[in-house]
């Protein structure tokens, strides 16, 4: 099972289209192969702290998290709440990465911690560029403590 | 006087090649037009607070921090931990600009909430390259809140 191994990016994302776009994107362009997709928080919480069906992957931590906002089970806001308040996963970068442009949202998760919030582009072609743009910002040019 | 209009990006750099290159990419590329550059710890903070030679500036705060760590008067770990208290200036994306890559710093800087952090590359061309690349990430693609 692909996601018991060491990833480089959690995508949390619960529409197959965007997801499917993101995971091709970002193995095209070289830019992360190993790659874990779960479809609502509560998945990406178990993943996080290695719980549930995720007790036996790998513990070294991804290195980036894709997060959506609205999400089934557990929503994004959350995940990020949660993480942020983990001395171990705050070290994580957190993008999000959702249709929201809401004030409010942007105002919640900067106030929590985000790392970047990113609108997705309605057009496909556009968002696959941004997604690699995304993927070489922070998989190749931002550092982050090795542990 | 050139800071005291509204700005894009404040950088914060006491190296004046670094400071220089990163200014002309980010105007050659079109990325930022105004930028206000300050040398030290100090000045950044007056800057952000509107305080000192600062206070007539306009109030809108930057879309982005450029901050290198080790700067004299007060250093970068302390300008991030007095922005990231501040319930205005959490929001603003700082991203460390700094030679050093010691898992110390690292650490310190996620653990105070660093929105990104970026090890300067020794080739000034490289340097160049992902100033534009890190420009137009966080100038065109992330979002801020508004306010």
């Amino acid at each position: 099972m692909e996601t018991l191994q060491a990833i480089d990016v959690l995508l949390v994302e619960d529409n197959p289209a965007d997801a499917e776009m993101t995971l091709t994107t970002l193995r095209d362009q070289r830019l992360a192969n190993r790659i874990a997709w779960v479809k609502d928080g509560e998945a990406a919480i178990d993943y996080l702290f290695c719980r549930g069906i995720y007790a036996e992957r790998d513990p070294q931590p991804p290195r980036l998290v894709l997060l959506d906002l609205k999400l089934p089970k557990i929503d994004g806001v959350e995940v990020l709440r949660v993480m942020k308040e983990d001395l171990r996963l705050r070290n994580i970068p957190v993008v999000m990465l959702t249709s929201s442009a809401e004030e409010s949202d942007l105002v919640r998760t900067y106030g929590l911690g985000v790392n970047s919030y990113v609108v997705k582009p309605v057009d496909f072609d556009e968002f696959s560029v941004e997604i690699g743009k995304l993927g070489f910002y922070w998989l190749l040019i931002n550092r982050t403590p090795s542990s």
